[in-house]
């Protein structure tokens, strides 16, 4: 694929993701991606046959700017304890997006429990990435349950998230921020 | 209306209540309710004009069944520690319908959380029921941070169904309700 087909898959990429997050994926039609992008229906299909397959992409993008997002905090820090709390600051950083429509993984997630394995599966994808990568780090420190401390560190974002979102309430979110550090804090504690 | 008619009309509302929770709200359509009730389309317009208002009498009636449980945990026990730990047992108590498909008032508000304010602030209803009453619990049992405690508890309880549903954990659920139950403990201790 040259130069400009690579460009305008990854438009239709950046467009569905944008989109599946502000009105949820099966509220996006081909046709609202096509006018996103101005990518006529018919050039569409060259790249991508159905939604699943966007889809698909879209999660595979969303995994490969986590792993970036990952490999900095490594880099920034070698102390597992400040890579979990520069994680947790993905919440405040993001707190504006959050109160509009949720957490876009968690969104996704939930949105797709209620439709067929197989997207459910796609959609998983980044959730087990970043329970990996925050066992390691909690498995770094010492700690036997780092899988269980992953889960509950994620379930607290989540939480946060939901609840912040609905009650469009950026104070709870701060609040909540503070709160997770402060058990991480703890958690890891020597 | 007659009995027929109101037997007609809560006959809707409960298939549509489990439709939105099941598949949601967007991709459920009139028909899917028609086919689950039995009763025509055409007859159906004579009970709900719109999907909106379908929603709007789904979510009271939502809020009269969660009603008339809270009612029924404070005619359980006078204690409201106790009342608090008997609303935390739903998250056990329903984990098999969690798992396959979140929190039905979770869900549904993150779902809607993508749609216009109009839908958001009726499926904020239930939420806002909840908050008020645990936020009461939370009161009576001297607390003065009790609106925030009540936001902290319904986020640990959504946190934990969103994670529980993605990776379809059953022990999560269990795991996470009996550290939500040590949390209250902790957070009413005289």
């Amino acid at each position: 694929m040259g130069t400009k087909g690579e460009g305008n898959r990854q438009r239709i990429i950046d467009a569905a993701d944008n989109l599946f997050y502000r009105r949820g994926y099966n509220q996006t039609s081909f046709q609202d991606i096509s006018d996103a992008t101005g990518i006529p229906r018919g050039n569409f299909y060259y790249y991508f046959k159905t939604k699943d397959e966007i889809l698909d992409a879209v999660v595979s993008s969303r995994v490969a700017e986590f792993l970036a997002m990952l490999k900095q905090y490594e880099e920034d820090t070698a102390d597992a304890r400040e890579r979990l709390l520069l994680f947790s600051n993905m919440l405040y950083h993001n707190r504006e997006d959050i109160i509009q429509s949720g957490c876009p993984i968690g969104s996704l997630s939930s949105e797709l429990a209620k439709d067929d394995d197989e997207l459910q599966e796609i959609s998983r994808q980044v959730f087990l990435l970043l329970r990996e990568w925050l066992r390691k780090q909690f498995e770094t420190l010492g700690l036997p349950n780092a899988d269980e401390l992953a889960m509950d560190l994620l379930a607290r974002i989540q939480g946060t998230s939901v609840m912040a979102c609905t009650f469009k309430d950026a104070d709870f979110i701060e609040r909540s921020h503070r709160d997770i550090k402060e058990w991480i804090n703890l958690k890891t504690m020597n």
